[in-house]
């Protein structure tokens, strides 16, 4: 059975929408996508780098469309674990558990994987959404398409738009 | 530059003298090294799967002797980095962050991994007190002697009964 690495933020959780839903609170109104694209959120968006330091960021963070239904499906399939850089931000560790056992009750612990550098990691597949984690992994690489990434292409790693893709290339 | 997977409980944070204080408390009298030899902490005291959710169990656990000195020399000469299975608990993943900060503030929150099951590390060299970790893993092993794991043999793992034996062989 193959073993399948999914990353959360930005992949299965919308971390997006929340930073977009952030900063129109605070600045009165959304921005666009053209705007962000091609941006670091902490660019992006002003008070990017307060808000993956605020409670409940993460905890309240919507889930990505179609991911719970894939991933589902995946994990009957694959050996699956979802590993997300999390300590860089001490406060997501608890939260990001949390939102995993709300709204994917099938992950078990055993499944899950909290981490800082990706490097670690032996898997054969990885979705991602970062360029820095897909680099060196040496298996079979999915980029998950996202404002940021918007702009970089790259052979290696092959793109997707949706969990809909994901599931017409992995099931 | 080698890759080694450091564990926490029972190997950096001496988590057997948290139990025996903990149940030391609780029962009124020390328990003794051979009472508890070969026996699974759950089982050795009665009420430690309630005390590793006890808020504090993880953060208060006293340093093991001498791996502040040796991790800081390994840290040097290895990509070293520290694999816990916390995310059973998930209270002490943020307790563990807080401990690791505390006593070992040279190992960044890149080095940190909290995780379930350790099949998914990849590395060179694991130390670990558990078999369930070793047996599967790849690289090379060493055996972090704890009470439990005292009346167990092996061949393929080199067991070691402190960090100074840590540092005679990798140092």
């Amino acid at each position: 059975m193959e073993r399948i690495a999914i990353d959360m933020d930005g992949v299965i959780a919308d971390t997006t929408e929340q930073f977009f839903s952030f900063d129109e609170r605070d600045f009165g109104k959304r921005r666009t996508l053209e705007e962000i694209t091609g941006k670091p959120e902490s660019v992006a968006f002003p008070r990017g780098k307060e808000y993956v330091r605020t409670k409940d960021f993460f905890r309240t963070a919507p889930v990505m469309k179609d991911s719970q239904n894939v991933l589902s499906a995946l994990n009957k399939q694959y050996e699956m674990f979802i590993v997300s850089a999390a300590t860089e931000f001490p406060l997501s560790l608890f939260e990001k558990h949390q939102w995993l056992q709300e709204h994917f009750p099938f992950i078990t612990w055993q499944q899950m994987v909290f981490c800082g550098s990706k490097t670690i990691i032996d898997a054969d597949i990885m979705i991602d959404d970062h360029f820095k984690n897909l680099d060196p992994f040496k298996g079979r690489t999915i980029l998950f398409s996202q404002p940021h990434n918007l702009l970089l292409q790259s052979s290696k790693h092959q793109r997707v738009n949706s969990w809909k893709e994901v599931a017409d290339i992995l099931l």
